[in-house]
Order: C-alpha cells, then structure tokens, then sequence
C-alpha cells in the first residue's frame, strides 16, 4: 500500500465521534509518525449537520447513506461509533464482507453478536478492533490479547460501571440513599434518565462477557452471567460493611475453576485493603490475575467523549499500521476452546447478611444452629441494637456453596424471632 | 515462513530465563493457537549443567558458546536474560545485525545503549522487544506504544522499584528505621547484598529512562535524570507524614512541561487518596496521564522470575507472530523528536521540611519570613515539642521553584534558633 493517508469512514459524531475526529484531527502529526502513515476521516455518517458545523467540519465529508462509505474503496477502515444493534450490525458487516477494517466502541453489539462477527472478519482478513468497548479508554482488551497472552488467566474482577461507582462512592462518602444519589447522577449527566441498564448490572455483565471471552479462550455470552444490580443496597449495609473493614462495590467477577467458568455480576463487599476499594467516582478498574504475572490491575477512566475516543483512535492506529504493512487481522480471535459455564449455584463465595431480629435470648443460637446444619460457618457477627424490642444481626460467613447459603436462608426465614432478612451481600476479593 | 515451530536462542538459565523456559514449554499449546505459529527453545547459553537438570532440559540444548545460538540460521529469536552491559551488548548488537529478534528484560542495556540498539534493530529489520526490563510483569511498554499511542502523554508518576518500596511500606506500617529494614529485606532477598542501585535510586532512574523516552517520543537518558534515594527516610518523617495525611514513596517522576521534560526520581510524600498510595510492599505501579485518556494506572509485580517471564513470553510471542506474517520490526522506536530536559533548578514542586529549632518565641516567625523573602508560601504547619529546648517545625508548602526553595534553606540554616534542618522531601500527586 503507498503511503498517502488512509481514509476513514467515521460512523456517528456523537459524543465518541467527537473525540474522535479531535484526536484524529489534532494529534495527526504524531499519529502520523508513529504509524508510518497518515489517517483522514473522509467520510462521516450523521444526518445532523449542526455536529459537523460545531467541530469546523467540511460539509463535503457528511453523508447519510451508508452506501457512501461501504462502497467507497478508498476507505479502508470504518469506525463505528453509532452504539446499538440495528441499524449498526447491518453496517459493520457489510463493512467486514467489503474488506475493510472495523474499529468499534459498541459492547452491546461485541457481547450478543461477537462470534459472527470475528468469524466474518477472519474471513475477509480484516481487522475487527473493540478496546474501547471495555472500560473506555483503559487499556484492557490489548493487554489481556497480547501482554499477558503467555499467561493462564485465573481471575478477573472488574469495576467496569462508572454510574453505579459513582453512586456507591457517594452512598459510602454521604451516607445517602439509592434514591437521592440517582437522582444526583442523573442530574450531572452520570446516570441515564432510564438506568436500568447501569443500576441493574447489565452493562457491566456485556463488557464482562467480552472480557472473560478473551481471558478463557471460550466464548461468553450475555446469558452466561449472572447479574445483581445495586438497587438493594442500603446506607446501612455500607455503614456496617464500613464496621467490618469492607467497602462496597458492584463487582463484575470471572473465574476459571475446575469445574467451568463462573461470570457473575453483583454488589460485593471487598476488603478496605484490597487494590479496587481505592477505585472510587467515575473511575473504572479490572483487576486480573494471571497464573505467571500474579495480581494485577488496569485503571482509568472508564467512559466520557475524550477516554473512549483514546481508545478508539489507539485501535485505529493499530487497524491503520496493519494494513500499511498488509497483515490486517493479524491478531485474530482467541475463543478457540469451548469451556462450561459454572452453575451459579456451584459457586462458593463468603456472605453479608443482615437479619432483623426480635430481641430476645437464644436468637443468634437458633441462627448459628441453621448456618451449621447447611455447612456454612461464620468468620464474624455484629449485633445492633435499634430499640428495645428489636435488634439487628450482622453476619460474615466462611466461604459456603451458594446452594447451601440459598437453603439456609429460607429456613432462617421461618424462625419466629427473624423478623426478616434485610440484605444479603457476597464478599470477594479476601 | 513456514508454520514449523519458531526455533529461539535463550541467553542465560537465571531466574527469569526458568520462568521463560517453564512457560514457553508449559503453556505451548496456547501460545501456538494464540500466535499461530509454535514457539520452541532450541538452544540455552548457560554454564551451569545443574540449571538445565533442575528442570529436565535436553543437554544437547546446552551450549557456552555464542556462536551457537548467533550464527544458527534455524533461530529466529534470541531471548536475553543474562543482564548486564557485557558481554550482553555484544550478544544482542550480533544477533540483530544477523536479523534475528531480539527479547530482553534488561534495563541496564536499554537505558544505556537504546539509541543504538534500535537504529540497529530498524536497519536489520528485526524486533527489539523489552516489555520486562521496566516493572517486571505490568505491561506498560506496549500500553504506551500502542494502547495510549492517541494521546499526548503528560505525566508518568512510578513507584518502579520493589526493593525501597518494600522497604518504606514495612518503615511505615511498623515504624521501624531504615538499616533494620534494609536488612529485612535483604534476608528476604528482596535487597542485594550491596543495595546501591535500588535505595539510591539508580534502578528506578534506568527504567523512568526508558519510559520517558517512550512517553514522550524523545530520547532520555539516565543521566538526563535527576536521582535521589530513600537513605535519609526516617520512621520520624514517616510518622509526621502519615499526621498530614500522606504516605512517602520513591517516585519515578517524568512529566512534559511548557520548557522541557523533567525527569527526577526521588522519595516523596503523597496524598492518602491517591491511587499510587496503595501500593505496597514490593508491587509496583505506573500512574500515566495523557490528554485524551486522562489519568490512568498500571499495577502488579515489577520483579520475580514468573512476572518477568509473564512479559518476556509476551513479547516473545509477539515476535513469533511478527516473524510469522513477515513483519519483524512492525512498531519500531518511536524517538522522533528531540526535547531539551529541564533543569532541575526551574521545575517546581511542593516541600515538606523538618526543621530542629530552639523552642523559644519568635522561632517560626523568623523562618516564615524568610521563605516568604524567597516566595515561598506555606500551606501548613505543625510543630512538636521534643524537649523544654528543643521543639521541631514541620512545613509543608505550595509550589514552588526548587531554586527558590534551596536558596530559602541556605539563609534559615544560618538562623541561631534553628540547629539542623532534619529533612527535606517533595510533595507529589496533588
């Protein structure tokens, strides 16, 4: 290939396409050298030409067929950054099946429709680069594919959410309330005016089933996580975790056991001393460990206009050099092994549980005596004091099966001195 | 190139080249589907028989000749463990000229003699790969090539050597002095024998070097950087610190300024809230900012022979695939430009000084008057009674111009109520 510029299709100049024509724009000296040739945005999907008018942009460059970048064979590489399934999905296959090199931010597309595309993209030998997909402009999807490709990857535990971070760290920080706080974040523009999504775990669950994807060599799906969001958890339960020496946090967690991977995303109390607790605000962090390198951990910012675009320019200098030199697809897909999925109810994890209780002697006992007849033992109780006919019982157990946890519960349930059972928190990270 | 395995030279059977030797040989069905291409030691560089008896090794793979390995066209890459200037130097610049990839995991070499090992490695056409000689395990080299290659890298704050940072994490949680430590460690083997290079700085300023030169596209050597030590770190400093809120480190520091780069490696104090304040005992880290990315953290183990081994294969890896698809030397060096380094009299920093004085009235007058003669102004004080004469002072400053700042200790050392000023140490990470 001669050494003109490579051409670019941007798809989308929305927040991330923004960034990315900035950087692309601004930087394009350096990116120049760096990659031994220059890269130009020729074309530019966005039916709103005020966009274009805002960032000083060429009307000839806007386009609103996609027809104009998919068909034109100048350009060799498209960067998505429209988000969403469809029409996206249509766009970057046919950009695959053309040949062209596809640079995307958009998880939701990477984690349901991930195996067709890499499958389409090896086949045309195209570059199929997603870094900024997780975690935003952390660099996470490069190093587990190459810097720590010698290693067998045991563990990964992620805080790849930045709402719900946002929002934890201020329950812990203020004391507030799921509420208030969700209302505080969508008022900064941190939560979404619908935020199912973040507050119930699912975005986290399709960044985590990218990652456990390339970390196990084994496709993960969406379907193959378990997802808890944080609308349960209380100031309450973090003022006693804070008692305990634990801090609370929405943990997206894979594991490689003996008997099949364990993805599962849910509230987790993890200890004061422990590498993510420090991990507060917006800040995003995955914390791997590898059998070779041991504990390590990736952090950042985890989303915005400028982190994310970081990313995806990074993938477009990579996507760029690549063809400069005729190897793109050169690092391809990695799920080459096809390994179970664990049971969530095989799993064991340590327990927080906070039980309601009436006041009266013989209680814990008859509590203790439940936990051990399911096997599962206590590290520590508190036990607080509300008025004088109630009281509240704080439990950590010992690592339990969730099954026999499950079974345990709903027989302390039935005691007539638990009046309920207020919360129940896994613990990892110990 | 054919899919035969990809035949390697190992220089050297330490404690990395094991860990090289043990990953390469136990993880080789992974690293042949990840590369496409296997990856095979064909022959080691070793004196000692007894190290390839330990783990089994085929003796005809023994050789003590270099020749052996250099002038074998079968070998494609030679992986360099040995450490050291020389013979190393003369090993690698041989292996380049003869265009094979070349794997190191020594600092010493690349600090010193970087330039001319990569015009080399560019001319021949080959890699020149060294993730391990900077932090051990945490990919940082290739996240700064490629993962962060969009941005202009501002700052990089590093705690990159274990050895003090094992060292001042026990200081401060145990209160105990440096010499007692210092031989702690050394029992542990933590510390050499003689610890020079690792409590003086020297070891963190080689690989601070290396990633300047990487961060900011500009050659920096160590005698660019300005290096101070820990051995004048007290538990007293330390417990004073910990008053104020901070914790002290050693930092690799590099940042880009208005007028040139300041490289310094130095203790410091930071705040508790910063990231790089929990990184403890002999884990390291790397706290990068960039314009788009943000702030951003690298973290895990920066020695041992695993970690080490973790980012050799790693980068080996890379080579083979290189190698595999025809484009050895696809990334090369990335010192385009040639930036002045700053003087370390004109950059500008927050102080923390301890001062002995006589306890009488009038003593912390004289000395306020004296930094705010040099426009030196406090941000705190605290003052501890020792004895009925004697008191110590402790400041803490705003920024100021390190000139400034030493002509300001000059005049209060000649002040007659002030009997020694105890210590003096920068303030980062605010």
């Amino acid at each position: 290939m001669s050494v003109e510029n490579i051409q670019i299709g941007l798809l989308g100049l929305g927040t991330v396409g923004r960034g990315v024509y900035r950087i692309i724009t601004g930087n394009a000296d350096n990116i120049k050298r760096k990659v031994g040739v220059g890269v130009e945005i020729k074309k530019i999907l966005e039916k709103d030409t005020s966009k274009l008018r805002d960032l000083n942009i060429d009307l000839g460059k806007q386009t609103t067929e996609i027809e104009d970048i998919i068909d034109d064979p100048e350009i060799k590489i498209v960067v998505e950054v429209l988000g969403g399934i469809e029409p996206t999905m249509n766009y970057v296959t046919r950009a695959l099946e053309g040949g062209k090199s596809v640079v995307t931010a958009n998880k939701d597309m990477i984690a349901a429709h991930g195996k067709q595309l890499f499958a389409l993209s090896e086949a045309n030998q195209t570059d199929l680069l997603f870094e900024a997909s997780v975690a935003g402009g952390i660099p996470i999807i490069r190093p587990l594919k190459q810097c720590l490709a010698a290693n067998r990857i045991t563990q990964i535990i992620g805080i790849i959410n930045g709402t719900t971070n946002y929002m934890l760290t201020k329950m812990t920080e203020q004391g507030s309330d799921f509420e208030d706080v969700l209302r505080e974040a969508q008022a900064k523009g941190y939560a979404e005016a619908d935020p199912t999504a973040d507050i119930e775990g699912y975005d986290a669950a399709r960044k985590l089933a990218i990652l456990a994807s390339i970390a196990f060599n084994s496709r993960i799906v969406l379907d193959d996580v378990y997802v808890e969001g944080i609308t349960k958890i209380t100031s309450t339960d973090i003022a006693y975790a804070g008692e305990l020496n634990y801090i609370v946090k929405l943990l997206a967690i894979a594991k490689e056991t003996g008997d099949g991977i364990e993805v599962r995303v849910h509230p987790a109390l993890i200890p004061h001393s422990h590498p993510l607790a420090m991990v507060n605000d917006v800040y995003n962090a995955i914390y791997v460990t590898g059998d070779a390198v041991g504990d390590t951990m990736f952090y950042g910012r985890g989303a915005g206009e400028m982190p994310t675009a970081s990313a995806v320019v990074a993938d477009v200098m990579d996507a760029a050099r690549n063809l400069l030199h005729n190897v793109p697809g050169i690092i391809s897909c990695t799920c080459y092994e096809n390994k179970p999925v664990k049971d969530m109810g095989a799993t064991e994890v340590k327990y927080y549980v906070r039980l309601n209780v009436t006041d009266k002697p013989g209680v814990l006992a008859s509590i203790a005596y439940v936990f051990g007849d399911k096997e599962v033992s206590l590290a520590s109780v508190l036990q607080k004091h509300n008025d004088g006919n109630n009281a509240e019982i704080v439990l950590v157990t010992h690592k339990v099966r969730e099954k026999n946890m499950q079974e345990a519960l709903e027989t302390i349930k039935q005691l007539s001195s638990v009046n309920a059972i207020a919360n129940i928190i896994r613990v990892e990270g110990e």
